[in-house]
């Protein structure tokens, strides 16, 4: 199980981008970010989850994001029987677990009706618990409120139950902090808390510190988790990405590289976060950086650096010798990228 | 046939980079560049393909780059008789030819043994031949004579040929011009010509208006193919983009936007190039950009526009205002986005 | 004298750029900062004072920047005299009063015996006041406690005296904040506080802010003064602009336009700062344009405007109708100017 | 006189920018761009002449430019009369020469009456010869012809004659080379011929080397000078900078450092250059540049080098340790300074 994985020192992946990436191969459509391909399209979403898997990620995370019966009407209980079943199939060919996810609701921002809210959630959990999920995950969430609500349903199924927020260091939509959000979410019942999405990984780290911070001053012990964006995001204002002008579709320049990740996966460790995953943006290569950055604390490579030579070593053979000296590690980890956009700022400011 | 579809006008979509895109996903080596993949992972191999399709090829190219005896020893039959496999399940699901792929050798800048290079062609030709290909390309050519080599055993199957050479405006690395390779390859048989790969679009385009130009001042016609890189790359060399310092693992901040290559197809098409695709760096949503902007002469979307709105329509019934103001196309037209990377330049020296 | 145009609401516009400056005209020395020119060469400082009241300044800050006995030694006495002499001569010829200027002293870090660093300002003090100048600046401090000291010894000249620290909204180097820093300031006698140098204009009125609420929550009055960098600092750390790697050789890329210091000076009026003007990179077109954007308030052009068309108009009978086209106010508030130097970065790393 | 020190192989170093400088300094109206300061601020003009003398100058150019009748009417005679007294006091307190200069006229565009503009350039060498400057400079010219017609009048005084002209590679307005250029100054009788102003050092250095290679072919033998932009220029199209959108009240971020001077200086140099100045933007510190680098060859260095440490030597004494760390060559000459900028690009494109 997760607990057992996590309280003995392990150190879990987390799986990365889902909706951007199967949008970019043509099964997702942006401005809806629904999960219908599980049905649609079983082929496209297998292989993504096998990359993963191949890349190192210990979770299979079921692909029902905003698959809730208030998002996709009748198709929902259609759509996450699938998710859980090509989770599932995909887990197993490996050594992986499954978790079941839900997140905010659109409906939040409207009213706050409590019972409602909670319904939408445990019409997901039914599924879940039918399809004996491993462990469950709260994501995305941009108000604590609506995040223990959520907390608080999948408690119900006894099963570990993680919980992250899409928040920066500035902390939730109503000013709930970091620290307080870190709080209310495991004395909700989470074993695992952190922060999914929204921000890059440095601003995400910078949230996370803010969490072990405020978990430490109440005295509280939880797992920490990160999943950040695979993506610099230095100017994000407090909502995160979806301000920037370059939200959606002109996000491009700003992938993180494989080094950039491997950065990120050392500062988390030496942060003492033990879950280590990516959200949007997060491509099998990123997740296998962490893999490969970690290997020493776990031991092992994952399946696919039989593909990959570690920092860039696959090089050493080029014919042509200034290509051969890119073949180490000082190379990589000190490249500054250039955009190759002369007409191009390095910053936006965001739109709110 | 291909060359009925261009004879009449029609406007034929490649597909996008194989090596690149699955080195990301896991299943090739950087350095290596081998497709060994087809008969590893005949699954990863097989949903890129798909996903081409969806997003508008009309060629699914066999994934036999490189592997041609030299480098790939006794595995290069199996591997080419699989990805002709592979090229003809997808391609036999929509509205799509398959291509026999090869390219330069090792050997040549060894030595210029003509008699034992067209030997390596021909045997990768006999599996095309016997797999039934509808046509055959000799790509990533860097010098003109091999390229003509190429071009002249492939016309011993009596099947079209297309030729494209990986060079820029300077010309091969014997300093013969765009210009002068385009009536070579025409000479010596080749129905289509043009470039692919190394260089960025914008770059590619100017080697393809230099082919032209030589061409017509020799009084030769020839379909026009284009297949450069999903990158920015003003500051490209002589060498193109293997010389630029960020070649191949910090590419990130170069890759092209969907907006970008609708520019780039649409400057294709207005010079008079009809078969238009890409290279390294075109993931599937750059193919579908193609076919979209091209979708008034074509008279009809790709499948996967099933999942895109046009100029970013899907952003329209956006909760927040500012991300619905997006929804059009001056804005994503007009947007210069930024790379999230104050600390790094916008372009780069090359190494050579 | 200041008080007098300060009470009535009047704005005061300070003066510019001395070290940097005529660093550049090749008068004074980088490492060194001492303005031994004020006796060497009279004449490239007396031009330079005139350039500032002609582009609008009210206030001729004497040239004796570090001209204290422990850095000048034997010399002090001539150059504060010649400095109080070149200011009155200059300011007699325009609307200016003169302010005799001391710094912080290189004793402080070193050791913190009050009685030996007092009696170095005392020194100063004395040319000022029998040079009779208008009032008194302590500027350019970076430890609360010295500037204290030396308001101390500035009030016993009976004159108003001004006290502006070079920090940012860090406070000071011993973590002393902007606000307890002016409390201080003014509880030891300083009637305008405020801060100069180390920092580009929007951050010092980020600090200066700080420093209005220190007194608003204090419950004190005090006139506000701001005389920040001319260039654009947004990478500095505490220190300032002395750590980033540009400083002092490479700082060019940073300069500001006259069209950010009119941003500049517009938010220091609205911030409530009546004393505006500029340290290090503040050339006297830079003044001119504080005097400009201000005119509407102040009710009449500063002198050198006759060689100044406001807004570009100057470009409206160019022969090129698009110069022409830049002759108007839109065109260069929302211009955004390029490096011209791709390969460098935006942002450095400040070196502490 | 100028022709001894050149034929000797000596360096001659110019001197640099006054409309651009003294625009800056308030004594200059952009858009207009008159030399009438001469007449109404001559001590202004005079210190400016006094630091291009101290930073190692060989030449004060009197500041007539523009100062033709057609542009100046009645005050034409005056200015030039002044300026002419201006540049030989201040040459007589140093080693330096005193050139008489014209610029190409406003006529030229309307009609190309040769006898009228002849008459313009003849009135203004009446008082060169009145005044009996050294030499004479024709500058400025962007068509050919009207630059032949100024050589030939300039040639009537009996002294020796340098034409420069504005372009850039690409050549004059109506298409002649700059080899072309440089044959047809040299047969109108220039003993010295380059470019000047438009353009920055490293393109105006790319004209130089056609103009070499023109004179080179036709066995022709001129001495060569070269006076660009102080300015980082790459994006110039075949206009120059008028044409960028930062021109003129926006260019602050492409100022050169005296480090970029001296690598320009050097490679002037290298490519047998031997009359070295700048144009707009070159401040007294850009023309030390050019003395301090060619310093070895020329045996000595300027007087304003009493006031810099080459190198940055002047840090060594610097309390901050890392500050002291920047005294040293290879530091300066690798930097790649930042623009502090982020929400800019690094090129702009050419309005035409």
């Amino acid at each position: 199980g997760i607990l057992e994985r996590l309280d003995s020192g392990e150190v879990v992946i987390g799986d990365g981008s889902f909706l951007i990436t199967l949008e970019k191969r043509g099964y997702v459509k942006a401005g809806l970010w629904t999960s219908e391909a599980v049905v649609e399209h079983p082929n496209a979403v297998r292989q993504l989850h096998m990359e993963f898997l191949r890349a190192g990620s210990n979770v299979m995370q079921t692909f029902t994001f905003s698959a809730s019966e208030d998002k996709m009407e009748s198709q929902w209980e259609a759509v996450n029987t699938a998710a859980c079943d090509l989770a599932r199939e995909v887990a197993n060919k490996g050594d992986a677990l499954v978790a079941g996810g839900i997140c905010q609701t659109s409906l939040y921002k409207h009213h706050k009706d409590e019972a409602r809210i909670k319904k939408l959630f445990r019409l997901q959990l039914e599924v879940f618990a039918r399809k004996n999920v491993d462990f469950l995950i709260a994501e995305y969430f941009e108000h604590a409120e609506e995040a223990v609500w959520a907390v608080e349903v999948l408690k119900e199924a006894r099963k570990p139950v993680a919980a992250t927020m899409c928040i920066g260091p500035e902390g939730d939509m109503h000013g709930v902090t970091p620290g307080e959000c870190a709080v209310k979410l495991v004395k909700a019942g989470a074993s695992i808390v952190g922060v999914n999405c929204r921000f890059g990984p440095w601003t995400s780290l910078k949230t996370m510190r803010l969490m072990k911070e405020g978990l430490w001053a109440a005295g509280l012990k939880a797992h920490l988790m990160v999943q950040p964006l695979g993506f610099h995001m230095p100017d994000c204002g407090k909502g995160g990405f979806v301000d920037l002008p370059e939200y959606p579709f002109a996000l491009e320049p700003r992938v993180a590289t494989r080094w950039d990740i491997q950065k990120y996966a050392r500062e988390a460790y030496n942060l003492g976060i033990r879950y280590i995953g990516g959200c949007c943006g997060f491509e099998p290569y990123h997740i296998r950086a962490i893999a490969e950055e970690l290997a020493p604390e776990r031991g092992f490579l994952p399946l696919s650096s039989d593909k990959h030579g570690s920092w860039g070593s696959g090089l050493n053979t080029h014919t042509k010798p200034w290509i051969r000296a890119r073949a180490r590690r000082e190379y990589w980890e000190n490249l500054l990228p250039a955009s190759g956009r002369p007409f191009c700022p390095s910053l936006s400011k965001p739109d709110a």
